[in-house]
């Protein structure tokens, strides 16, 4: 029992909205565990939408959910569509007259000739009724197909799926079992390197594993499809706990986790605070762990050192190891961390420089190097050089530097040495 | 010769990530005037993505531009399933396997044996380079249709589509009348009030002009078909001149301008240096300030004052104040504008402290109050107190303070008074 997502609209064809009615649908179907293998867009156009009715009956899929053009414009036919491809007439519906009639009344405005048609439904077809707007969907059992039409306006669409579509789905047998998931995440190790390892697990069916990239972190996402989420849980939790020993400190969390809530999380565990000196990421590393409510029970603040002389005169940086190995350097990070450290009085101290882009500075390092050192409550000062590729933006290498900063506090606030 | 974009993913049908790429393909296509009906997305699946090949080419459709499914993991199938559509045997190209070698190594990081499968390609097809990532697209002309494919990544994607696709299309005929357009943006005034201002340029036909609202700015887009971009230019600047009379100072840029890049600009003109003083940001104005490459001629750091002890001892604020009037207060603001100008010796400071949320502070002031000052060269000092509303995001809100520190900055460089 196979359901399409099909969302009708010129404007999503030109470009000019993102489709996230698609997104949000797609997730609902996952939660009910109701199939679902293909997505279309068709613009405001009777024969294209009778073209792809003609599509997804011979796909075999059984529930239809249209989005978009039930407004009361001539662009708007989707339900005119529907109704002309099953030959079935169209009829006025009283009550979506006064349901209209009276939202008008209700915002000072009077209903206007327009408007009547979207009271128009074909003979055999609920009303799924709209409580924020004025067009109103419609449930058709038509031909073996489930129908059911939504605005395009995401609101509306989003409190009528849960209102009326969500109980008479579930009343139709839909969503008996349903599909749960974890997705765990991983910084230090590549897309390819951890699907190497892990390469053994993407045959499973039930829990499936499957990877994601995307920027600053790997992502692992463990699905099962099963009656309940504690029956899914048990599928899903043996395969974790594999992938988990497999990955060792490669892996940082899951689901809502992430670097700064991780690193947060560990730093109040330990009653430890935090400073940081940034030069490349501007203050981006700070704006990142203070992206965590709570985090000023840690994160204590930072001094953001642009330019060579406030890396001297507040980080209290050598001028000599400055010439020596310039501002992109470890020695020079490593005195910031220590520096930043000592004159916010915390435990940890966090020191970055590196080369931003999209220009390098006048030396011979690359665009795209960064330095970091973390200062530990010993203060022993631990420091790395990083290369993110001279092919990278500079708000990505940005983004990753302070990524890899919290990553490196992480494994060090778990006991790693290096 | 009309287009088909098919994006290929399984994340897509599970609602974990949003179709972008759709989006911004529509919109190129639009730009190039090249027509274009369907939009369909499907798993990595062999069967259905040859099914969907049958379905487009029942339609007609010539041009099909598929993204997703080309990384290096077994559920990337996109190139294999074309081509054993197509019946032609994929060949693997040394030409990328040296690429994704070489940027392995740049990133002191070894090629996987499942990278190899990024370089397989149908005999007959052209590489579609892919600068920033490792997965490469192709150009190939087969059985009537051009295909092209991308990786899902959105920035490996934009930036193949206009490097080597753009350029391809036009060479094979395509966008011989183009929309060219200008996004003007402000700041300062909501939508509703710059609609109303500019109500009667929205009945306009060529050029257009819509409204556009995104987070932390309102924008007009002026948009004019013609035969080229000078001839569309023509149509365009004449509204454009009379929207920017009409919004005075509230209009700050249009197109790649943003309000760091504008700051930047006024301050460089100005030969005048700027310093950051951060609380509920924790780092964000800097690290906005600094998204600009070579903010550095101007920009000379910050200190993120996050505890309270740090603004008393790094930026002078006055502890009687910190308990009169509270952290979040225009004397505090103040003072850490005033503070950090004369810490860092620089001709402008600007001070931040507000409550971002989710929970306020032990006041009984709202989330969402942030009080923002700045320093101008005299040393004058100007404050406001922003509210952002407590329904907001923390991430929101303190994106919202940041843009509006800029943008009082701006108004200050262009000689407003207040």
């Amino acid at each position: 029992m196979a359901a399409e997502i099909i969302c009708v609209g010129t404007e999503i064809l030109l470009g000019d909205i993102v489709n996230s009615n698609s997104q949000y649908l797609a997730q609902e179907l996952a939660k009910l565990g109701i199939a679902h293998y293909f997505q279309s867009v068709v613009g405001d156009n009777i024969q294209r939408i009778h073209s792809l009715l003609d599509i997804v009956r011979q796909r075999g899929s059984k529930l239809l959910i249209f989005t978009g053009g039930l407004g009361p414009t001539p662009d708007d036919l989707t339900t005119e569509a529907i109704a002309t491809y099953f030959k079935i007439p169209l009829t006025e519906r009283p009550q979506v007259i006064a349901d209209i009639t009276a939202k008008f009344a209700q915002r000072g405005r009077t209903m206007t000739p327009n408007n009547r048609k979207q009271a128009l439904l074909p003979e055999g077809a609920e009303i799924l009724p709209n409580p924020t707007g004025t067009a109103p969907g419609m449930i058709w059992q038509v031909a073996g197909l489930t129908i059911l039409t939504f605005p395009g306006v995401p609101s509306e669409m989003k409190r009528m799926w849960q209102d009326t579509a969500v109980p008479y789905l579930k009343a139709q047998g839909y969503g008996q079992t349903i599909i749960h998931s974890e997705m765990m995440r991983f910084r230090g190790i590549g897309e390819s390197s951890l699907a190497t390892k892990v390469n053994h697990l993407f045959e499973l069916t039930n829990p499936t594993v499957a990877p994601y990239a995307s920027h600053g972190e790997v992502k692992l996402r463990v699905a099962a499809r099963a009656e309940s989420i504690a029956a899914a849980k048990q599928l899903i939790d043996p395969v974790v706990e594999e992938i988990k020993a497999i990955a060792g400190l490669d892996y940082f969390g899951s689901d809502e986790a992430t670097l700064p809530t991780v690193v947060g999380t560990l730093l109040r565990e330990k009653k430890q605070t935090l400073s940081v000196a940034e030069s490349c990421t501007g203050g981006g590393l700070g704006a990142l762990i203070t992206s965590v409510s709570g985090s000023s029970e840690y994160f204590v603040g930072g001094i953001t050192a642009y330019a060579n002389g406030v890396k001297i005169k507040h980080l209290g940086v050598n001028p000599t190891d400055l010439d020596a190995h310039g501002a992109v350097s470890e020695p020079v990070a490593q005195q910031m961390a220590l520096g930043v450290k000592q004159t916010l009085k915390t435990d940890w101290g966090i020191g970055i420089t590196g080369i931003a882009g999209p220009r390098s500075d006048d030396s011979a390092k690359p665009v795209g190097m960064v330095c970091i050192a973390w200062a530990d409550p010993d203060n022993q000062v631990f420091s790395h050089t990083y290369c993110y590729g001279s092919d990278r933006h500079r708000e990505l290498i940005r983004y990753l530097s302070a990524c890899d900063a919290l990553d490196g506090l992480r494994r060090r606030l778990l006991g790693a040495l290096s």
